[in-house]
């Protein structure tokens, strides 16, 4: 049987063998969702790259910059890590150049999987449908927040789990936890995330409509993969 | 207001900051659980060592050696990891030299704490009250299995939690997520941890006696402490 596992923080990525797996790299807030909604919205591709400036050489090249750190919208960037921005229409058949605080740090250290493809709550179902289809075990790498766990993405871990019961098993007991917080969760994820870490700081930062648009289920079908050219397309 | 933080993981303590705070080391199944057990029931002291080579000098000064490595009692060591054993009336006066998989080690990267307290739930309360009473915020340093994130661990961890809930506050979203888990769980452990790693692991090893007893409540009013010599005492 396939086997599934969640790692719950980068910072255990050396916990978790990666070679010959598919890894679903998850930052509900934000940088996952901008990227499932960006692409779903006609986002040519996607470069996610580690250093701000990485992202401005790539600007310099006629890509649009999207660059946030800490929550803030970094200046000189075009856009920040809003999914809203994303889908501008302005953007289409663009290329985006992007650099966050943690979700794009989380792809570059999962390069040693087979595939990586970008899952949010806004592509829940069409993750779960790519990762049912495939013959490969799985591994969901939580972006947290600065190397810490964070509620959110343990949450959107749970969820996937919850769908692929049945068709992988597991002996990772970060998949029982996340499982059964999403279980106790689901009914009223606004809720419960009012209560986490990076809600209270998005809040502050007054981005509240970003957060109620992260925790819609489902509003694309699209499963985002990096290339071997290093860009994220669907 | 007191801040309480849960690192889930020994491998996630380069994003905690110990300075000044107490520290809580869990390793319910079983390195914790032991030395509640053994220094309620008389045991003298018990000397934690990351290697076995270490916990073999102390026994050729006379201390008792306990050692445990995947679950198994090593070769010539005296006692392995159960709590059963660290109670043996023969004890009583002793020294025990202890080496664990998780919870020794635990405990060495957590010296740069203000003060390092055992926890488990055999004194579950005895902790809360302890650190109550104390001016100072708290993390609690789950061993987990091997650097990964165990069920039993983050249990009593969100148990904590609870018992602290209006004592200290957070930002950490790791005791929202413990604390969730605890509330949907408490009413029977047992059969929660049925399915987690480690109980699978404990059941072929044969010792299901063990784990009904780390999972036992308040049995013991002890707080045991590691003082400046590098023993744990009550």
């Amino acid at each position: 049987m396939k086997n599934l596992e969640i790692c719950l923080s980068p910072t255990l990525l050396p916990h978790y063998q990666l070679e010959g797996k598919i890894v679903v790299v998850v930052d509900i807030f934000r940088a996952t969702s901008c990227m499932v909604a960006g692409l779903a919205s006609g986002v040519r591709r996607i470069r996610p790259v580690a250093a701000l400036d990485e992202a401005r050489a790539l600007m310099a090249q006629g890509y649009i910059g999207a660059g946030e750190r800490d929550g803030h919208h970094v200046e000189g960037f075009h856009i920040g890590n809003s999914p809203l921005s994303y889908m501008d229409p302005a953007y289409r058949g663009c290329s985006i150049a992007t650099t966050t605080t943690n979700g794009t740090q989380a792809i570059e250290h999962s390069r040693a999987a087979r595939q990586i493809v970008v899952g949010a709550f806004l592509n829940l179902s069409a993750v779960a449908q790519h990762l049912a289809a495939q013959p490969h075990s799985a591994v969901v790498v939580c972006a947290g927040w600065k190397g810490r766990v964070n509620l959110e993405d343990t949450l959107f871990a749970g969820a996937l789990a919850r769908k692929l019961d049945g068709t992988f098993g597991t002996d990772d007991d970060s998949v029982l936890a996340a499982q059964e917080l999403y279980a106790n969760m689901q009914e009223d994820l606004f809720v419960h995330l009012q209560k986490s870490s990076h809600y209270q700081r998005l809040t502050r930062l007054g981005i509240k409509d970003d957060i109620h648009f992260c925790l819609e289920i489902d509003r694309f079908a699209v499963v985002p993969h990096l290339a071997a050219d290093g860009h994220l397309v669907i």
